[in-house]
């Protein structure tokens, strides 16, 4: 069995290139130490339900396999990279490439999908990736940092990467580029959420949960936004977070995918994939 | 500045092809918490002396970088993939390669000076890495396992890979592709040491530390020979590997390169890379 984490996005600058290969984002993102939990079978299983799963399928068409039995720790379209997850879990399943051509199959999938154009990059090296070039994993250029600490969710609703990107994307492309090159000038925790945070609101994309995220700020805490979902990420924020839902705990992990003997702690899948 | 983990080779099979990126061995490593840090200069430094590097040399040609002064926490030449670790790190220092490219350029670097084999590819993806083929890091094929724990090290002394290479190549070959399929049934701790020793046993290379393996283990502990140098990794082997001279302890960590501010822990630079 394969796991493959999450990945949180919290700065991105969209870029499309005459290919999915040159096609991604410049930005900053981190894997946790939730995520999935894969097996190949006979068709695509999404926390034992069936479902309709076109960037998986995509790599499925490419890899021979019939389908493969995901098991979720965390939502699909909340912003955790979860489709990109299951993609590169199917991608590797196969054996049909080697790691990094697995990777950039994964990629090809979410952008020709729209469901993501970094989490693919961040999920195949782990850890807190700043994104130097908009390309597949193999001819990603980035930073890798890590960060020990433990880190506080809220889900409060899905948010279509689409529908986000149809509007003000030359905005977001713009400012994605400038908060990217000022965390890297001080690539803290802090100045992650700092630059995270001013990226959401310049975009104007913070107004799915600027509620939320000024109640973790004004109790002493940080937050800003997932991208892309109706999420929040905090530091020190769990109280506050607990006012408007169901928070949770997640680690940053550097570990990246690797395989497991069995799901370590199945007890937690599905747990926070459902709202 | 940049860090690069060291990499403990326990079974390998090499293997030589066309060229470089056909070239590498299928096997059994793990990288560490400890390794190099590394940050471009005038000239090549290796712990504040100025010393010929072939393999980074090679790396260097290829960038236009001057040199690269590299602190290293452990020894050149006694197994723990120094070598490819500052090669890597001269190769992503100098930014004109996507990580892949500088992870292959680094491979190349190792295998045309027969310093490694298979280093480059752990230290690339980091953790407890089973290469399945023989290749640089944009062809391997690999799975990566995760064992949360902390291992004795004795440094005996220096091994050239090139003298150890030149005789019984093809039982070497042949044992490190059985014990790294036999690892590959049963990917335990345990299973990894028993790998390792038989690999170790059956290739005659035990023969360089034998003395010290078999103390270990009647102690009750568990112990290896490095792949390759004149060194030995224990779990539970500490008091007895401290009779032949001054273990010391590092984690397996799959983190593997990453970026960091300065170096975290620099009262051990050298602590260990001295004998």
């Amino acid at each position: 069995m394969i796991f493959v984490p999450a990945s949180v996005s919290c700065i991105f600058s969209p870029s499309y290139g005459k290919d999915a290969k040159s096609s991604g984002s410049i930005g900053v993102g981190f894997t946790l130490d939730l995520g999935i939990f894969a097996e190949i079978s006979e068709n695509i299983l999404f926390n034992q339900r069936t479902i309709d799963f076109p960037t998986v399928n995509y790599v499925l068409k490419k890899t021979g396999l019939k389908g493969v039995n995901i098991k979720s720790q965390l939502p699909l379209g909340c912003g955790f990279g979860i489709s990109g997850a299951s993609a590169l879990a199917a991608a590797l399943l196969s054996e049909k490439f080697s790691y990094i051509e697995a990777a950039d199959l994964a990629h090809e999938a979410e952008v020709a999908n729209l469901t993501g154009l970094g989490d693919v990059g961040n999920q195949t090296f782990g850890g807190v990736v700043v994104r130097k070039n908009a390309a597949c994993p193999s001819a990603l250029s980035f930073e890798k940092f890590y960060f020990d600490v433990e880190l506080d969710f809220l889900v409060i609703g899905e948010l279509s990467t689409k529908e986000v990107l149809k509007e003000n994307r030359s905005e977001i492309k713009n400012e994605g580029r400038i908060w990217t090159k000022e965390f890297l000038k001080k690539p803290t925790l802090e100045n992650l959420f700092h630059c995270s945070y001013q990226f959401a609101n310049r975009t104007g994309l913070i107004e799915y949960v600027d509620d939320v995220v000024e109640a973790v700020i004004s109790s002493g805490g940080l937050a800003s936004m997932i991208m892309l979902g109706k999420s929040v990420f905090a530091y020190k924020g769990f109280e506050a977070l607990s006012e408007f839902g169901r928070p949770f705990k997640a680690k940053i992990s550097c570990c990246g995918v690797r395989w497991v003997e069995g799901c370590s702690n199945s007890k937690q899948i599905g747990r926070f994939a459902e709202r």
